[in-house]
């Protein structure tokens, strides 16, 4: 994977994220030299979910109010089908969500994390993937769905499952690492 | 409420319903006499959620494949963040929901049971509520959304959340009762 000393990412999130996707994109980013923070609207821990069930938690670095999109580099979303349908329902978290996208900044969103591209009406037109379930949605939305473990439009990296982390971990370094800026329609 | 003397209903449902809006309809319901069944993909019991963590479990009293969408007046879909998930990415599932819709029996989603509907593809054009958090999938899906505590369009009741469940009881009885078919697209 790519270096990524310098670089700090923000990994937004709230209880019932899948754990896998918080976890091993944090563990790898680290590895690579950023800095990584879970930035949440709450305090404390946030209970993650593992394929059927609660998981292991994680605690919070940063709390929403506290940070603003210009102290990161990138953002990722991991999915679960609990935590993206919370962080939609949160104007605030649309709002941060917005701000990376306007400023070009690479944001990858896994599994059920698409929905958040979705609510910030960033979805239309571009190519991209996600959990089966939620395609119709993405469709709907104005996307162009694929089937790949990697979908990478103008900065925006995303993947359907668990099993595509490693790709859509090294396709997020590679768009943060090669300080890309992308000219995006709001 | 209406009397249901004679009339079957089937509440589809997989792990991850919100208790309240299985169990307080099928209560109701069968306090007016309808025979209820609760119609599930997976047999044995299904995992209840109580707001934010699992709450009670429910028998499953018939397999989907068991049964047929003749063999019922109306359909219950309960939501839950995790229950329509899981039912929209089941073929058969959304096929009998399109199969009560073909034939114009009514159909009631609450909260997240909507996501079914999207999934059918019977939102176009359909006046609907639904939980706030998927309203924008609803409108990307060509509803026309509202916010009441029931919606009632051609036979498709909607509600938005556990306290709407008297007026979507009441709404769903009285389309039921009604015995009033509908001509619907497809």
């Amino acid at each position: 994977m790519r270096t990524l000393n310098g670089k700090t990412i923000a990994i937004l999130s709230m209880d019932g994220f899948e754990q896998s996707e918080l976890l091993e994109p944090r563990a790898k980013f680290k590895e690579a030299g950023a800095t990584v923070h879970v930035v949440s609207l709450k305090s404390g821990e946030l209970r993650g979910w593992d394929k059927d069930d609660w998981g292991k938690s994680v605690a919070v670095d940063k709390l929403l109010d506290d940070v603003k999109p210009d102290d990161y580099d990138a953002l990722v979303i991991p999915g679960g089908q609990i935590n993206p349908d919370l962080l939609r329902a949160e104007p605030k978290a649309v709002q941060f969500v917005q701000a990376f996208n306007r400023s070009g900044k690479p944001i990858g969103a896994i599994c059920h994390g698409p929905w958040m591209l979705i609510e910030a009406g960033i979805a239309k037109g571009r190519r991209m993937t996600s959990y089966q379930s939620i395609r119709t949605d993405l469709k709907n939305a104005g996307a162009q769905v694929e089937d790949a473990e990697a979908v990478v439009d103008q900065g925006i990296v995303t993947s359907r499952k668990p099993d595509d982390i490693p790709a859509f971990v090294d396709a997020l370094a590679e768009e943060i690492a090669g300080g890309k800026t992308y000219s995006r329609a709001a």
